[in-house]
């Protein structure tokens, strides 16, 4: 190819500072040094990790960089000692690495890979502890090791999932992120049974996701929670049998929940990022075995907190992250079941929009009515 | 038997305000009613349980009572309908029923029987709601229904386990609270797999039985933490291999043991019943799968708190009462456990006394160097 080993120059949306609009700019991208890629971004959908680092209430957030962790693309070209995917490859960036190969990768237990984090964490690549991105010589820093709000971007090589060419990237680029949080959050960290009583607080796209995924674990009552109720129209088709709305009921909602359920529910998702609505979440579990999932990602320096008793009687709290999938293993394992037709991706897709565009797009994201943006990057 | 549907009267220490010393009384024993059974107590000990309520801090205690609840005897009448043991039968009363039919029971996946505690919280007996104890015809109630500190108590039928006759009487006695705590917090509540690193928070008698649960289970660091570094001699002979006394740390105890674990733990126990230190166990499981389970009791109204992002990167905050153990089921095979050896209890008992001598016993179970006293109630 023309381009590789090159510097490139492309469109990118450059967050400059907190809260203030990204700004299109001609970016200058390096190509991938060894175990690094090189991805043409072809979509990306905006996530609330993005809108949440983007408002400057992130601490670690640095500026000025390029957000965006929720993409599909074709790989442009690759670094030395990169084996697992070649140019040409459709790919989506995962903001959790896999490298089979750390203590975390091994362990078996967890997805969540230690290898790039001490780089990905501050912006930069592991290589040489830079950025590939520049403009006008200056560095922009990266952001989860993704940075897909650009038309190119550079990523580990850990951090590439391999999928099939076939699928159209316009979708699947959700998988990303929100859905498969939402789903593994089911399938990996609850493991929930069939016949069981869900409750989910919080019924944007990774509330949906948790409600699908335990109509397909096979649950029973599906109870969705939000402080909107325009939200259970949606909800219905993603498997929610059953709405409350907190703001109907004087009691707190744990009690709401403990009433309407003979004494709890089996699992229980906090998917909002509220740490009032994970207690709540916890303790509208039943007693001697409800176990609640935090998926939600409250402000940095908040607490959670409950009495003890809670947990001594039998409920458990856990959390996930990117809902316990490994990503490079099995993201293109979604993108099948996503061909297979088993589990929804285009149904979450309520607007598209072009990369030019992608401050109304965070509008967008902060209103009731949007689940996903997609935007187009060519 | 002579005494069988007769009003009997024996010695029993009774607590009739909080605080103050228990006296010793001649209390009149109702017989059993229906699904009800009287034991003859020979041996009790004491655990902190008891001492919390006797203590006033306990805003669900009822005085006077009589307390007790780590104790054995012998069946001396039962009620109508009573099938499972009869007179002679020797037993283990147990504070966490079984009743087998309940929701809780037939769940398959906590040992929280909930057939009887409506009254047994409350302090009196299902069938009439009435204490089967009084002193001059003033009702004294009953303590987690077990009340073992008197020479004869009235339980129900779904509170007694049966035990094999052979089993000294005063050993065993331990295997109805803080012992079997330990062991199951390990094998049925953390799940302990082979070459774990563990971290015990607390070496009283629940913490040396998670040493030894955790020891038969293969964990490889069993790592004991106290404030009194006179406990780490007898931890080492229940398996615990390293110690750390957080006092001679300046960093918070959550540093120090992921700093001497890389990283941390895969299995922590809180057996304090402090709300910081249960914060410390959670914080110093590893990343990605370390679990802490809270054993220790803390005073009523307080509670514990964290970060949420602890759980979504992984760690899993638990609990467990009487160590989730099936008490009617699996008390009588803790006792074989025992008779063959497979389980410690001779060394738990540091102290011997009589009934008579309960003041006593509750002034040594507050200094450092008693793990349980047993007293000989005849
Ligand atoms: N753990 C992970 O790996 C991971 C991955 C992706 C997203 N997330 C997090 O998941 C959360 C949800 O993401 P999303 O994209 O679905 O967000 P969203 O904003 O689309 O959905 C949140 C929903 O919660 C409702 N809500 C707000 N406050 C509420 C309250 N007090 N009670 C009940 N409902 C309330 C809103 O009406 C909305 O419908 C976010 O915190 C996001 O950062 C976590
Ligand atoms: N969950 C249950 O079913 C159950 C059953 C029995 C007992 N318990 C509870 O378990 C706890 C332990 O019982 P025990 O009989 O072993 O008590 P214990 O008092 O004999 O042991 C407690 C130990 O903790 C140490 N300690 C105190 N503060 C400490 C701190 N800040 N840091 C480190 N170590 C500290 C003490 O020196 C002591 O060795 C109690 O809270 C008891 O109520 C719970
Ligand atoms: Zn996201
Ligand atoms: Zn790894
Ligand atoms: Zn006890
Ligand atoms: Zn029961």
């Amino acid at each position: 190819m023309a381009t590789q080993g090159q510097v490139l120059t492309c469109k990118a949306a450059v967050a400059y500072e907190p809260n203030k609009p990204l700004v299109i700019e001609d970016v200058q991208v390096a190509p991938p040094q060894a175990g690094e890629v090189r991805i043409k971004i072809l979509y990306t959908a905006l996530c609330h990790t993005d809108a949440y680092t983007w408002s400057g209430k992130d601490p670690e957030g640095l500026f000025p960089c390029i957000l965006g962790h929720e993409a599909a693309g074709i790989v442009e070209s690759v670094g030395e000692g990169v084996k697992d995917v070649q140019p040409g490859d459709h790919v989506i960036p995962c903001y959790q690495a896999e490298c089979r190969e750390c203590k975390f990768c091994k362990s078996g237990k967890t997805n969540l890979c230690g290898k790039v984090r001490s780089a990905t964490g501050v912006g930069v690549m592991m290589n040489d502890r830079k950025s590939r991105f520049s403009v006008n010589g200056k560095p922009i820093y990266h952001f989860m090791g993704t940075s897909t709000f650009s038309q190119y971007t550079v990523v580990h090589d850990v951090s590439v999932a391999k999928i099939d060419p076939k699928a159209p990237l316009d979708k699947v680029c959700l998988l990303g992120c929100g859905v498969p949080t939402g789903l593994g959050a089911v399938w990996n960290t609850a493991k929930v049974e069939p016949g069981s009583n869900v409750a989910i607080f919080g019924l944007g796209t990774v509330g949906l996701a948790v409600a699908e995924g335990a109509k397909t674990a096979g649950a029973s009552r599906i109870i969705g929670i939000d402080i909107d109720s325009n939200k259970y129209e949606t909800a219905k088709k993603f498997g929610v049998n059953e709405f409350v709305n907190p703001k109907e009921h004087n009691k707190p909602i744990q009690e709401v929940i403990v009433d309407l359920t003979d004494g709890g529910v089996d699992y229980s998702f906090e998917c909002i990022g509220n740490v009032s609505v994970m207690r709540a979440a916890l303790e509208c579990c039943h007693k001697g075995w409800g176990t609640s999932v935090i998926v939600g990602v409250a402000a940095s320096g908040q607490e959670i907190a409950t009495r003890p008793f809670q947990l001594v009687t039998g409920r458990v709290w856990k959390g996930t992250a990117f809902g316990g999938f490994k990503s490079r293993t099995q993201v293109p394992w979604l993108v099948e079941k996503y061909m297979n037709k088993e589990i929804k991706v285009d149904e979450y897709i309520t607007h598209n929009l072009t990369l030019g565009e992608i401050n109304e797009a965070f509008h967008l994201l902060h209103g009731g009515s949007c689940l996903r943006c997609v935007l187009s990057c060519e």
